[in-house]
């Protein structure tokens, strides 16, 4: 790299392994004053500590089977780190520990890594630490990273997985599982950390599971990463990634909604990512105050169709047209879609169609349509039914995802807003602008919280495997407090779980956790949206400071769920 | 406003006045945080100083023709602000002052108000400033607010122009020379300051010279805004706003990148506001290091055809490919297919065609396309093929900001490399993923740079009009040294000027800046992309920072064409 370059960072070569290719040997101002940034611990784990048992677990859901999938786990207690003398930590030992990503990037799942490192610095001088590549197929073909001070150092405080990347495979099938002994054997693995979303920690419970009752040493620890926040419970407040994706978001959205006013003409539609649930959403709500916003589980609780939310919709852009205000801006989650029960039946009936029938130009496949579905794919605009159409995955599926609700969304609201218009009920300009905000906001630095919350977490997992623990999820509460009083534990992953019936068999789920309409962030949200719909309070967050006034600032949804208000 | 809102930021209310809904009333952390930054002013504004003369001034071209056209202000020497007692100021005078904003938002337009504002509180106490609501419009209708102390503090260094909005109307008949005339005889105004781009400049020229041939006291000063980087000159090293949304767009690309190395598995290619000039997109790429950064002026004065740009894209994936990369981050300026001559030539003869033919779905229009034309029309995927038939504006135009060429190259390069792949030339895997920046950077908060640079214009822009100039474009130069030491004055605006051939007639206009080929920040990427290409040299910007390290960077084109070596 010519020097030349430098002046727009500082060289951390030095500092860097050459990893093929995958490493930039120049990082900006932003990303290198990251770098030596100091984390702040929990007293408890910063001290000499113990590791106490909490009262035995039970499930989430059906104990019965979930005590028959998991027969060694089913009922373990929680542990919890409290000021103590180290009773309950393996002594003497030094521990071979392995670490994966698992599934879709979150910002900071680096901290995660470097937490374990550092405990095993820390408190267990002459460990090792594997990084598996690639995410769980790493573990499958053992192929790993010994990782170093020196590898570690350049991905402190850094966003996006390409410490030791991610993949999306599963260990699932008995040779996968015979494949994950055998790395454990050949490296003598004295514990795992799996650093993923529902599915992931799912599996690492049925990976400790296997690992005990073929009497392997290895233990198995989980850690809660997705931006999507749907992966939550009382003892794991939240998923790490979602502070900071929400915050990329809503600087976005505040600078759109500035836009909006400024220039007094458009509605913009913006779509953001979160398929399963409408959490980072319902967030981006609370931090912007937009004009409108759609939660998905709401719109299947009142089992609404496409027309009612176009309705919606045109009903605020008349109200405000009234007001004189022609412009606006609408949150949209990405699954939207698959929250109206009849867009549900029009893609079942598609997948059905199109997996056997060859669809002719004259168009009489649709035929096949039942009445009502039919009726609705003729509302669509063409550009969707083009994509419910085209946009197929492997299986011959609809690629729900990357249907472009938002594009949808104008076009329906314009047909109805102009039927308004023609019938004397609507006299405003409506001129829609479409936004969708996803892949920005997996990979950026991480927020001041998500740093900490993942230090903390990689440094609770290490202490969780140094105390000989399995089958827990890495656990640190009582985020409201200052970090000095955060609590550290695990908790039994199999408390989290619950049973679906699939290929009439029992699986063992953790089940997502979805905006509850009855919890505190949506109903804040809904005492308040008629009259972010009437006015403009925008607010704009701006963009993430590391430093300075709102630099520690926690998202909404978490604070309002931990009972603080704000 | 109920109160428990108000822990997410400050409640501004008591200091905002109530405007009509267009206001928010609370404020985030961060916006708060910039109400009270205090801006560094150049010392020679600082202290007291006079205005000297430099020599006599020319035009951009035809001399000859602007001097016809501007016989008032034709030739007038550029104004130099030097330290001294005062000399060159009109004394015992209170000012009446107007201030507009033209055209399109950029970051920093409020500053450029407090800027005016507080030269008129600081040097001619008992002045006044009226805001021209809504743009050019305002001037024309009579439609303004007095600003005050209080109206002005909420939007210190907010992004935005909502203070007093904007708009795109132009000041061209007659009658509206004479609507603006009775404005400012109505208000007694001593001088107007509008802010705004080569049009709007060009339009403030115009009224300049309209006021002084009438005898109408009211002088006129020009401000340098767009965030596309394309007014600018020797004088007027850059308009305000670009530094800010590049910085913007860079931390989305910086994110992006971080994403696609982290996966491994997607193209990005992303489109980037700009239309006329690729200034932001040549910007992000040298804050960002992309494997593929299309540049239109180029593209241009290449002659490429559309197959051309297809076959490069194709051709570095290719290469990427052997290498082991099947990721990669691309940038397209939103202008790109302006500067496809063969494009322009089936845009033309489809406004042609489509302006008085009825469009047959058996597609006999198309036989009244030139051979050479048909192909190129045939090439395009068909969503470009309906984006260019339906997207058109009232006049029957196709609307080349509309059409999303992002998606159109991820198709054609698809295309091209599945026919590499069949000729066995291609092995590796190609998934294309479209984003487009635009919005997202025209209001947001100004950097710090863009908030000083554009307090010292506004500042400048009051000292020229004190000093009884009119036709000067406000000019702060000397950026690359501490704002202590930058120059402030004005330039003539007809120096910047040239004439075009409209309708039979010389027209005056403001010659866009294009990026020069042989101009330094092109020179640098042109340098390195070979080497972008192959490696993988990401650099993430992150968020703009307020404190701190970083928080005072300096865009690398301003830096470069001052012969900043970075």
């Amino acid at each position: 790299m010519a020097p030349t370059l430098v002046a727009n960072g500082g060289d951390i070569s030095a500092a860097k392994p050459a990893v093929t290719g995958r490493i930039a040997t120049v990082y900006s101002e932003v990303q290198n004053s990251r770098l030596d940034h100091a984390l702040p611990l929990p007293a408890v784990i910063k001290n000499s500590f113990s590791v106490i048992e909490g009262p035995a677990s039970s499930a989430a859901g059906n104990p019965d089977e979930i005590a028959k999938l998991f027969p060694c786990l089913f009922g373990q207690p929680s542990a919890v780190l409290v000021p103590g003398d180290g009773k309950g930590l393996l002594s003497g030992q030094n521990l071979k520990i392995g670490v994966v990503l698992s599934g879709g990037q979150a910002p900071g799942g680096h901290n995660v890594i470097s937490g374990i490192y550092d405990y095993l610095q820390d408190r267990c001088k002459g460990s090792t630490l594997y990084g598996f590549n690639g995410g769980p197929a790493g573990i499958m073909k053992c192929k790993y990273v010994t990782l170093t001070s020196e590898y570690i150092y350049p991905y402190r405080n850094q966003g996006g997985f390409d410490m030791i990347c991610s993949g999306r495979d599963k260990i699932e099938s008995p040779e996968q599982f015979k494949q994950a002994q055998e790395t454990a054997k050949k490296l003598d693995l004295d514990g795992l950390v799996v650093i993923g979303g529902d599915d992931s920690n799912t599996n690492a419970c049925l990976l400790a599971e296997n690992f005990r009752s073929n009497n392997l040493k290895t233990r198995v620890i989980g850690c809660p990463k997705t931006i999507d926040g749907d992966l939550k419970c009382k003892e794991v407040p939240t998923s790490f990634g979602f502070d900071t994706a929400c915050k990329i978001y809503a600087e976005m959205i505040g600078n759109v909604m500035t836009d909006a006013r400024s220039t007094g003409k458009y509605y913009h539609f913006v779509r953001l990512m979160g398929r399963a649930a409408s959490h980072i959403t319902l967030e981006c709500a609370l931090q912007t105050h937009p004009n409108i916003t759609l939660v998905g589980e709401e719109v299947a609780s009142k089992k609404e169709t496409l027309k009612n939310v176009t309705d919606y919709i045109a009903d605020v852009v008349c109200k405000r047209g009234e007001l004189g205000y022609n412009y606006g801006v609408i949150l949209v989650p990405e699954g939207l879609i698959d929250f109206i029960p009849e867009v549900q039946h029009l893609i079942a009936e598609l997948n059905e169609i199109l997996a056997s029938d060859v669809v002719d130009e004259g168009g009489l496949w649709k035929k096949k349509l039942a009445p009502q579905t039919l009726e609705l794919f003729e509302l669509l605009p063409p550009a969707i039914q083009d994509q419910l159409m085209l946009e197929r995955d492997p299986h011959g599926n609809v690629q729900v995802a990357k249907i472009e609700t938002e594009k949808m969304l104008i076009q329906m609201v314009e047909t109805e807003l102009e039927q308004r218009k023609q019938a004397g009920l609507y006299k405003g300009q409506f001129k829609g602008q479409s936004h969708f905000f996803g892949y920005e906001g997996r990979c950026g630095l991480p927020s001041n919280f998500d740093a900490t919350y993942c230090y903390a977490l990689g440094y609770g997992a290490g202490a969780l495997l140094h105390s000989g623990k399995t089958g827990l999820i890495s656990s640190v509460g009582n985020l409201a407090a200052p970090v000095e009083e955060w609590t550290v534990g695990g908790t039994a992953l199999t408390s989290l779980m619950d049973v679906e019936r699939r290929h009439g068999k029992f699986k063992p789920v953790i089940k997502k956790a979805m905006v509850e309409l009855d919890g505190a962030p949506f109903k804040k949200f809904a005492s308040l949206r008629e009259e972010w719909a009437r006015t403009n309070c925008y607010i704009s967050p701006g963009p993430i400071q590391f430093v300075g006034q709102g630099s520690d600032k926690v998202n909404h949804t978490l604070l309002l769920e931990l009972g603080v208000e704000i």
